[in-house]
């Protein structure tokens, strides 16, 4: 199926060079928009915001008509999976579930019940696709079965991981039935999406980067690469975005063996290293700071240079290293955006 | 200099193979010893204890005597560094320092206090000296600049590091004073620690992680190389070993152009790259992960024995990819050694 001319987005993840390259940001709908605040307060719980399709969709929308990004990403979280399959999932300053500690709680997952849940997410991909401009292209996404196990055996955010990985290294077997268990309904999940009209999708593996290599190898890079088998037995046209965090040197196994369409690079990825191991296998989506974002000014126009000069000459998607800071100034946002797509 | 034969540790670090590997672990003294929290219980405030010469030295050798390792840390804490300077620095679940905001508090600090302040540091230093094994090996050791620059700007630890990288981004001249300073005090601290006995010192980067390439470069690898310098020019026989925690593909970078004698690698760092890339231009150190080093187990020895296998031909020194956990079994520990020097 080809790709229309003006999907600048598509055309990049499907592997052709694009000048300018395409731009959109992690966490491009967020707190840094004063509109975005006033519909979060407004909406009850963040849950309540994400099942909410009418608001869900007019903060997809928000980022896009103030910037006319090139990707807009649906408006949701990575716990919407462990909500559906029955855990009890609540923010406040970060997320905090209800811990899954060991193998014995695992019949009480409902994995039929996730996408029975998200129906108005999918409703909101439905929405947004309807009113995006028609160069838009419209981004899905999930976290992948690492990230989203790391939260429900830690409970939250953690320091070291210890919990899950203890559970991971000393029983290696019930693990991976909760991994199998979220390889099933993410992939699941993310056909629906596209089902409803998402045009790409991205697995986000927050916490890839705590993983030594086997580990990593194992339950970061094994279930993804089924996600993306799973998504591409039904959608075989569809490109599939991985961003691990923290991957370090293996981001190159990640791009040789996932099977991933373009891999996110966090802001660390040295650019020469990433263009010679990465962008040989793959596009390669990132990794402007969001830091630099915050800070504005010539040190940002000469890092997007940078960043352009080096991975522009191939499949490339213009994006930060990780989410947009609460702090950034909106009008960095715009500035970057002309940035990127100066004529060079 | 000649490095005396029963120093295993010390041959590792002057780049000859040993075999088995020296083995020593980052935290081996801490609150998993029920041994050290007997002392911890009595000692007051955390600085107090890094400043009290008698209990820092018992706890510095209660791991020696229990488990006869290679190497015997120091026991004090990065942040006598910030505190010598005259910033405010308390312990209580994790480090808070008095926040250092702009360049108009860079006068404020007292670089020729910290030797002063930190007398009862090397006087531990020479009391552990004198009572060690001799073929122990005495590390002492240091925050690089970047990372001490990161607590005493971010008053603690971080979740994004916005504070210390807006002043980076936004007046790199003034931010350069604060990292000039601290590379000023910490090679004049590091000297007087080899003065007193210490035979080799570790650089400790934890935050080198968060920073992209260029401030990689100007922020964490060149401040280094210029302590390692300062160290080497006084004395040139002493190894330096510098672990950077997160670095990634950038660990290339710094064994290349650092000046370090050995690279610390994290745990996520894949071996047979840090083989071809980090121990072909200096020795290597680590890097299990420490949660292994909790759950025990066949999966610890199998773990073990493939990290000697890959990186064991060549200078390396068996380490954590991070400190030692405090719910760490001692018997594990006890465990990895005895797996280190089994014969193979």
């Amino acid at each position: 199926m080809a790709v229309p001319e003006n999907k600048n987005l598509l055309r990049a993840l499907t592997r052709q060079t694009v000048t300018p390259p395409p731009v959109w940001l992690m966490r491009q709908a967020g707190r840094y928009l004063p509109e975005y605040r006033a519909v979060r307060a407004d909406a009850g719980s963040f849950l309540d915001l994400c099942y909410t399709p009418e608001l869900a969709a007019e903060v997809t929308l928000q980022p896009i008509r103030r910037f006319q990004l090139d990707g807009a990403i649906l408006f949701s979280d990575i716990l919407v999976v462990a909500d559906g399959l029955g855990r009890k999932v609540t923010f406040d300053e970060g997320p905090k579930l209800e811990p899954l500690r060991d193998a014995s709680e695992l019949e009480s997952l409902q994995p039929d019940r996730v996408c029975e849940r998200a129906a108005p997410v999918f409703e909101t991909v439905r929405r947004v696709r309807r009113e995006l401009p028609a160069n838009t292209t419209l981004i899905g996404f999930a976290g992948a079965p690492w990230t989203v196990a790391t939260y429900m055996v830690e409970g939250g955010g953690s320091r070291d991981f210890q919990r899950v990985k203890s559970w991971a290294y000393r029983a290696p077997e019930s693990f991976a039935r909760l991994i199998d268990v979220l390889v099933d309904v993410t992939s699941r999940y993310l056909n629906a999406q596209i089902g409803a009209g998402a045009e790409t999708v991205q697995l986000f593996d927050s916490w890839a980067g705590v993983l030594p290599e086997l580990p990593f190898r194992r339950w970061s890079l094994e279930p993804i690469r089924a996600v993306i088998a799973n998504v591409h037995a039904v959608h075989p046209e569809v490109p599939v975005i991985v961003f691990a965090r923290g991957a370090g040197a293996n981001y190159e196994m990640l791009a040789a063996e996932s099977g991933a369409d373009a891999i996110g690079i966090d802001a660390t990825t040295p650019l020469g290293w990433a263009r010679d191991h990465v962008q040989s296998r793959c596009a390669v989506q990132g990794n402007l700071d969001p830091a630099l974002l915050v800070a504005g000014g010539a040190a940002l126009d000469a890092e997007i240079d940078r960043i352009v000069a080096t991975l522009g000459r191939r499949p490339f998607v213009f994006n930060l290293g990780h989410g947009v800071l609460p702090e950034t100034p909106p009008e960095h946002v715009a500035q970057l955006v002309a940035r990127v797509r100066k004529p060079r």
